[in-house]
């Protein structure tokens, strides 16, 4: 069965991204509307041309409203005011909305919150499979290899990142030293310089490299006398993301009302 | 409870990576006896000393029965031949052997299944607790990720090699494989060259490289558009081998006549 | 000095890429002039905001004819017939012409042979900076470590490339075998499977990777007993393409009529 | 023509891997001598089997006295003093002298120079071929991609390491900074944590990973928009400094009395 999709900042890179995730996506999945602000030159272009795709048909459009009974979910990666706007748009209509729209205030949840009553909602501040893939990986290999070997996190990110270590390398840490029992605040040591002395077998060590346009590669090391295993991810571009969002607008369709996230899209919980 | 080991070939590459990994295991684990053949001019030896780590006061002698009083578990790494002799010396005692030789005859296959009725024998193809622990990453990867990436594997090893791919990168491409329902026989790849067209989703590819001294890198790729995971092995030493096998020693010693593998030894069945 | 640079397919992939690149560089690089082809539903669009970047006031127009006196070089990754129509245009006025298409024919071969008398134009089959600096690393490391080593090229590339290895890894394989005196058609190893035997020294192995939407890797391993030193490119987006080609047209401005390429640019040569 | 080479320490860890690559060297560089401590319980042994390559009819002895006859170029990776002695026997004799050993005092250090009055003497901090090469192409590269790349220093050591980052690290940093007229000082990033805001390009980061038994990775990343250049250099052995010291002492012979380092046996200055 098909499943009408919506995407709002359609012009943006991210709302070109989900166009071309929706295109590469298997055919029950199609885009049924494009939405951009009204300030926009490319209002009234094709959304497939507009994604480098070549024509669709689909033409971007300046209001929700006029193309809302067009569509079966939408999908928001935008501000949160615009996206708090668009979720109780959809919660009235009963149509489904995927949420990559971050930084909202406790009031602003507190709306999705109430709307996920209504309409299913998935909301989640990573939509990448791989990414939620590696965090089970890394569970299993923490507890089998233990207190034999030593965890190393190492990420690389683009020169315009301005914290570090990532969010992921992070939460990657905090994955493993919950396998083990570890207090992340405790292990964690996040440079190495002068006499450090030999390595202590509980910490956790995370190295950090700031480069270039590197989209986001992390790597976590686990290694003993003669031998290491290692789980990398590698993030090329958005469409990580897209794929996710779009792997989650379809998932959404066959649910009730209800807050979800990416681990209940993968039947990882 | 101390496990005292003895080890056979003490003076030959392995023998001598098994007393460094006894020396880098816990204190339940001791070197009670080293064995190494008649010819050798290594007979007297401080096994510690032989082994780069220091006088330890095991003597190196000539005959397994001179010291087969003093063990509970012999690790045995040489040739069929004599492994076989040391395996009926063994059961006779009850003492538990840890078998790392390969290249049996069904006939001394026969002896080692009827010996494991009264003693304790571990036998595996591979010792290494990585590589174990990689199988069951790999096959928790492909069940999520399915036929949405594309799996390639990728290996590389010593000038010396003779086959391709190595053992190991086909028991990877097989749990994969059987993970989604692929006869391997079909859908592998072991070279590209010239007009190749464009990958299909169900092939695994194995690429090789063949260089050095390099001990053993596996690494199988799941891509998708937009991103990459990863799962790696690198072996640098013996010591991976070495460390497996003393583990095996240690648990060997607590359980009933029998014929174990390493997946019993980490509990991976 | 300002450049004022132009540039042909503004809307598609390349192009936008192109309009990033000139941004991205330094303030005496502009971009003055956006064509694209008439039927396209982008003319009249912002090149900037096209590209992602925000409104420039660069307004796509439909004909080259239009802007050329307000350009100092085009830039120009099109279509063989669209490419050659611009030379002439270019030569005529004397506007120098980068040039990113491949595929002419001998006849449309000579007539940018002819234009070069008239202007300057640079046109290369790569123009990534990067890929340009790794041949003369492997030029240096080839002669250096001579016969000590054995060398393997690795390289991956997306599910969709149809040809293998990639063309970038056989001119690294050329590289090194011609610093070396070996003939790569009879060195290269393109595969390995089955009872390979031992690695012979003088040979150069290739492995190939293809998965997901990897741009294009490339490795060259030379590896000794006891160590390895390898030379890496990898490709992330076709920036790498667009800087090098703006970079071309920078340097092309200062330059009589002739025919260059990335290596003149570069000060390779 | 035939270099007949000794070594000290010669059953040693260091002593038995120079052993092994004289094994592994052309038929012109031969094991003529091994020396070891008056106490060790390996006096007498066989020094091609203590290495684990068979017997080579070489057997360890106390004294350099008793064989300095028989060789041309002595190899010594042994401790201060032990070494000094050794320097001035050769002195007298006007055997060549390849010195390892580290950590003298500035009056050992006159003694050496002193003897290299007399005798031909090379002494490096780091004997490795592949590092020598490496510093090489960092300085190339470094000149020829410039201010367009983000330069980032990434190391991995086993847990036994005490300081970070390693010597060699430092050393790379130290060639890209002075091939782009930087203080290393001024630009070395050593860890990143928390708000650290976007990356500054005259910076050069250092990324440092403890862990197992890595005997040293090393790689150097040139990041701009779009690619990366890197050049990486991985240890797996002290076979890459005995491989390089054995070749030390066959260029040495030839050589004039004098203080040499590796630079000048690789042809690099």
């Amino acid at each position: 069965m098909t499943t009408k999709i919506g995407i709002t900042g359609a012009a943006g890179r991210m709302g070109r991204t989900l166009i071309e995730a929706i295109a590469a996506s298997s055919d029950d999945l199609q885009l049924a509307a494009a939405i951009e602000h009204p300030e926009s030159s490319l209002l009234g272009a094709d959304a497939g041309e507009l994604a480098g795709l070549g024509k669709n048909g689909v033409v971007v459009v300046a209001s929700l409203d006029a193309v809302i009974s067009n569509i079966d979910v939408l999908i928001d990666f935008t501000v949160p005011a615009a996206t708090i706007a668009n979720v109780q748009a959809c919660a009235e209509q009963g149509i489904g909305i995927v949420i990559g729209t971050t930084g909202f205030t406790a009031e602003q949840q507190a709306i999705i919150d109430t709307a996920a009553m209504k309409t299913a909602i998935c909301k989640a501040s990573n939509f990448s499979t791989g990414v939620n893939v590696c965090f089970k990986l890394l569970d299993m290999a923490a507890r089998v290899l233990g207190d034999d070997v030593d965890i190393e996190v190492y990420e690389a990110h683009h020169r315009h990142k301005v914290d570090a270590p990532s969010g992921t390398a992070l939460s990657m840490g905090q994955v493993v030293a919950d396998a083990l029992d570890r207090d992340l605040d405790k292990v964690a040591v996040y440079g190495r310089e002068g006499q450090t002395g030999a390595r202590e077998r509980e910490t956790i060590g995370f190295a950090t490299v700031r480069a270039g346009d590197i989209v986001g590669d992390h790597t976590v090391t686990f290694a003993a006398e003669g031998e290491r295993v290692e789980i990398t991810h590698k993030a090329s571009s958005r469409m990580s993301f897209g794929r996710g969002a779009v792997r989650a607008a379809g998932w959404l369709k066959a649910q009730n009302a209800g807050l979800y996230d990416m681990q209940d899209v993968l039947g990882l919980k």
